[in-house]
């Protein structure tokens, strides 16, 4: 049976090297060297068993997760991600779950060149809290206050594809392979954030469901959003698993856990989104505009939109 | 019944003020302005139920304590301690447990200026994570590596209390309510670490045994440290709880909790440690020397203490 120290040491041989790091895990705390002149951008996400992924989510699945959920937060602010600190509680210190939770851990970590630099391992539930670092030049941020009247709307990726594999997941059906994937294994936008920064007004991060995320950034900037579901691209595994237009629809509208950006920005930067969604690596969509007023307006086959749903709250799941 | 939005509303009306950070609460991530020139010290500790405190424990001391412990491992770095984050998992969103967590997490923020600046509230079994940050002058933390032979070997405050009220919970005896005060509110030794910051060569929070994290010390500075555990000054709560000398030297020397700060420095320094401790309002006490070798050799009535733990391991608990 291992103890906290080996699983310590464990984790210590897989991080990341970076020079901006004086001194990372082995002391009371990390001494970290943040570039001069540039903004700390910090972000903070916990992930539970049974409420935040299924109990029998592979460990690497969980790793990965666990830090594409908060790099997704740093994307949605433009901001280069730098370090971070993994706080993780297990019910028994299982050492081949420590190293494949590190497998997907790591593997993401390395896209990103970010380096874990402190922490803690203890006991108790299955629970994984990240806090994760990165720089963002002053005034570059993407805010969720910076929406104008006027705006787009945009959204990258193919939203609802994560919903649909939780939806199958708690249904007990077979899981399409590519749907679960997007649910385990989400892709943070950073490089989009980054590419956006400076020009896009205002983003978020879908990770509650895009009306409910949307209506953040509207409340924040003061704006209502006008948009059309159906302008949302629908991925072939989306499609397949579900063929009835409403369905479909409210996984796309309302599904969380997709970790895509929304964001809005001047109709004249159309053609740069168009040009750094290319850069990134993503496929990007129009779904609509911002008019004076408050809320999201959301159509769908020409008709209003069922309403919207509060925001995805994790004590009524 | 409250939601996440609810709560998240209440943790915000809280929050210590500070100009050094340019976006709070409820953004993807906060935006913070690192001093020039400073090095950032960050720390990140866990507490669950029952394991880093009894189920019983009232809210307001698991907030202060899921403060007093992070804040700890800044006072242990010499770092001026300046925002935190926290992830609270809740197994129901109980308002007035949270009114009740905030007042202890909030006294505590205030008395060392502490803005909170993000995390999340989430469903699950109680646990609180907190991540720290702090600012330190480059070349003037107080590193574990940083020992050298010859250095007095120092502790703050009357280690052993947190232990021996911990001892009387697991016995289910009647409970010293000062020892229960030192369990449940730690002091985290902030003002002596500043102090101390420049001159002390090493220091670390005791969290784990006193003999423990000394030993930790002397591994990262190739040192051997030989102590007298009787020369760890005494409460008279201690002494109360525990009349059998050696029932009150292992307390002292292994029991974690105390949050004091072991820390060595040169000889020379006597006079200006005694000043910074009357400075910082603590006292302070000279339990030994650093010799050559390795390990920690502990002494008690003129014999040789029993062999030092490895270190607490929170998985053999």
């Amino acid at each position: 049976m291992a103890g906290e120290f080996d699983l310590i040491d464990r984790i210590r041989a897989r991080i990341v090297a970076r020079d901006d790091v004086v001194l990372g895990i082995g002391d009371d705390a990390a001494l970290l060297q943040p570039p001069a002149g540039m903004q700390l951008v910090v972000a903070m996400d916990t992930l539970n068993a049974g409420i935040h992924f299924p109990h029998d989510t592979v460990p690497a699945d969980i790793g990965w997760k666990a830090l594409a959920v908060n790099l997704s937060d740093l994307a949605a602010m433009g901001a280069t991600p730098a370090w971070c600190t993994l706080s993780l509680s297990l019910p028994e210190p299982d050492v081949a779950w420590v190293d494949a939770f590190l497998d997907g851990f790591d593997a993401l970590a390395r896209q990103h060149a970010v380096a874990l630099v402190g922490g803690d391992t203890t006991r108790g539930p299955l629970s994984v809290c990240v806090t994760v670092f990165g720089f963002v030049s002053p005034d570059r941020a993407l805010r969720r206050d910076g929406s104008r009247v006027g705006d787009d709307v945009w959204v990258s990726g193919t939203p609802g594809d994560a919903a649909a594999a939780l939806a199958q997941w708690s249904s007990g059906r077979a899981r399409d392979p590519a749907l679960r994937a997007r649910l385990d294994r989400p892709t943070p936008r950073v490089a989009l954030g980054l590419r956006l920064s400076g020009f896009a007004n205002a983003a978020i991060d879908i990770s509650d469901g895009l009306l409910a995320d949307l209506a953040h950034v509207c409340r924040a900037s003061a704006v209502c959003a006008e948009i059309d579901i159906d302008a949302l691209p629908v991925s072939d595994a989306l499609r397949a698993a579900a063929s009835e237009p409403d369905t479909r629809r409210t996984l796309q509208a309302s599904g969380g856990d997709d970790y895509e950006l929304c964001f809005t920005a001047p109709v004249s930067r159309r053609a740069a989104i168009a040009a750094a969604a290319l850069d990134a690596g993503v496929s990007v969509s129009r779904i609509g505009r911002l008019v004076e007023g408050q809320g999201v307006v959301a159509t769908a086959g020409g008709a209003l939109w069922a309403p919207v749903r509060a925001g995805w709250d994790h004590f009524a799941g």
